[in-house]
């Protein structure tokens, strides 16, 4: 394992290279990097640099994925795949996803210069886009290497009108050779990522870092409450069809109903519209939204039934209509078992205590789980703010990270 | 008494005439009249030929209210005064103020044509400007009566800038004399308004019409709970500082507590918004108004006073702020109780049924009612709409409406 000497320098290195890499954004005074812009391209190069410095042979590969491999003992052994993404939302922070591919990096510096070679070979990848801040559609760099890109995604525009394929042949590549990003089952025995929690857990279980249990499964609804609007003046209580009213009562029992479910459930309203939306107005209608995550897939079904059920329950007996539409799914992602025990074990080793959590946010490894094992290490950042310039980690935590995620890696492809 | 003929025929005029004077209107295919406006001054012109034709001598006032009076036996007695407004809000119905106006010209056209002269005269006001649609203040033509204009009034401007002195001026009239249109406490004995009720109770109870106790007080307020805004998946249910599920807690209890307080009490949640407002972040801040209206004061600050402690409570549970802005206060006006027992006599004798009910929205009689005794007669209007095009009233009701108020009003000028 690397001594906490070697992982307190490689995380000042590692800090220091996401300050670097956030200089390179399309927005002066801003961190915003999207897929296959020029900003993309240049943090593709310097990464690559990086990775060469650390003893890797690099490439970019078919759908714009920055690849590195230190080979194994015997050449073209399967490879333990480290890695997370290098695009970014619109003014973001400069660790969510960049972290987890300079750590990476500093792992396999460590066995670089200690010139040690394992039975399995460390493949590391920047991944292109998960964001999906482009052309809304997101996992575009992990399902690169899954081969499961959908045929309409070459299709897709951004706001400028310019479409995915129109977009790969800019940046140099083909949208016909799409495929070639797709890696054989067998080239990869494990996916590792580490990232940044991008919520409040860890910090305020005063934990660096935690493993991650499962990344949630989500539903988003529009939903809406129609009932009648009136004077707020002349319209007695008993004789109004109040559409917030109806929506206030709801929201009461989805927060409820949440808080009962237990911890590795969320459910938010988030947005909010009323009609005519005026002081002196009944409110007519009311649309908002739903959004609702767990790690466990048959559990968020059941409670959102259980919340359906009851909006139409207090539509019925306030005499006003509710509709609702599912805009959004995605399944749960559970993390592979053995390889969240080894990085338990490793995180235990140099932390003492283990916290389980589940991923509230989106990630590489959802694409990459459905091919390999995967798990991932979350490390804590202030606040658990995310998406935002104010996004930050502590220089020790990463330390902590690069100690227990190397400890597992080295595990991993050292074993004979 | 009106027999049930005449009362029919003069309600077939009234709604011919309220057909009429809605095709004076400054948007062509709607009606929309406001203080001080070319239409404004068209609708005093033909209101005032009407009330000749009804035998009354007409003048308009220093602030634009037409005015009419049927002298009584003896020149120069009391008067009992009948009257509502001409002005509109923009896109209006045809019946809000104009039903009043015109009722009570046929309740003299009645004793007119009977050559009936009574103890006291009666005199009929159109008032200029009830709605405040221009200027944005409200009640200008009755506070004319009363003598309580603001001096700040004459400089309130409209939408084009123009103030109240300049509109004054390009109708003709004088803003240094607008105290002429005061009348002494002496020149009546009592007012009178009938207006439609623009709520539901009257249609819901199978009535034609019905006697108002009071014009409620309301308050209104700006509201605002303030927590963290959060990613909707990362934050757990139990760390959040949700402003809407805050929201949405008051929001019930408001409802809860304003249907135990009684049918004189209403409150409403007319606007709501979400800060940041994204199906996926937990809402940070959310702004909400507040409308409560009682028939009684006392009752109504002491629900709003429960209601924002228990908003100071909710906040404080969980560790969200609170805060609330008072923006609009009346106080309530209890309709005069000797007349409002001859109304409620005469609709007895009427329609058998006398049904008592606050008023929600604001009137002239407001004013009125600060210098001298004052008593509503409400009208069923259809679906309680009004302010809106659909606005409707059915002429056996508005023949109904003027049985009862002719015969209270021949009670108080024909008794010695």
């Amino acid at each position: 394992m690397m001594t906490a000497g070697e992982a307190a320098r490689a995380a000042e290195r590692v800090m220091a290279r996401c300050d670097e890499l956030a200089r390179i954004s399309e927005t002066p005074g801003q961190l915003t990097r999207v897929y296959l812009s020029p900003e993309h391209l240049r943090a593709n190069a310097l990464v690559a640099s990086w990775m060469q410095q650390a003893g890797m042979r690099t490439w970019q590969d078919a759908v714009g994925n920055i690849c590195g491999r230190y080979e194994a003992a015997s050449e073209g052994a399967p490879a333990v795949l480290l890695g997370s993404h290098l695009d970014t939302v619109r003014d973001a922070g400069r660790y969510d996803g960049m972290l987890g591919v300079l750590t990476a990096i500093e792992i396999v510096d460590g066995l670089h210069r200690a010139n040690v070679r394992g039975t399995q070979a460390i493949e590391i990848v920047g991944f292109a886009d998960e964001e999906g801040t482009r052309f809304n559609i997101t996992l575009l760099g992990s399902r690169g290497l899954t081969g499961s890109w959908p045929a309409e995604w070459l299709a897709c525009e951004d706001a400028q009108g310019i479409s995915v394929a129109q977009a790969l042949a800019h940046a140099g590549l083909d949208a016909t050779r799409i495929g070639d990003a797709q890696r054989p089952a067998a080239d990869f025995s494990a996916y590792l990522e580490l990232h940044i929690e991008q919520g409040p857990v860890l910090e305020q279980e005063d934990l660096a870092i935690g493993v991650v249990t499962a990344i949630n499964g989500a539903r988003r609804l529009h939903c809406r409450f129609t009932g009648e609007a009136g004077h707020a003046g002349t319209v007695p209580m008993s004789h109004r069809r109040d559409a917030l009213a109806a929506a206030a009562e709801w929201m009461v029992l989805i927060e409820h109903a949440a808080r009962q479910a237990g911890p590795e459930l969320v459910a938010t309203v988030g947005t909010l519209q009323c009609e005519p939306g005026a002081v002196n107005v009944i409110p007519g209608v009311v649309s908002l939204t739903l959004d609702i995550r767990s790690s466990d897939d048959p559990q968020r079904e059941a409670l959102l039934n259980h919340l359906l059920a009851q909006a139409m329950r207090i539509a019925e007996q306030r005499g006003v209509a509710f509709s609702h539409d599912i805009f959004y799914t995605i399944a749960a992602t559970p993390c592979d078992g053995e390889l969240r025990d080894k990085l338990a074990d490793a995180v235990r080793n140099v932390q003492r205590r283990v916290l389980l959590l589940p991923s509230g946010a989106g990630h590489d490894a959802i694409a990459i789980a459905e091919r390999w094992p995967s798990a991932m290490l979350f490390v804590r950042c202030e606040k658990g703010i995310s998406h935002h310039p104010a996004e930050n980690v502590m220089v020790s935590d990463v330390a902590l990270a690069l100690r227990a995620m190397s400890l597992t890696v080295r595990e991993l492809v050292l074993t004979p």
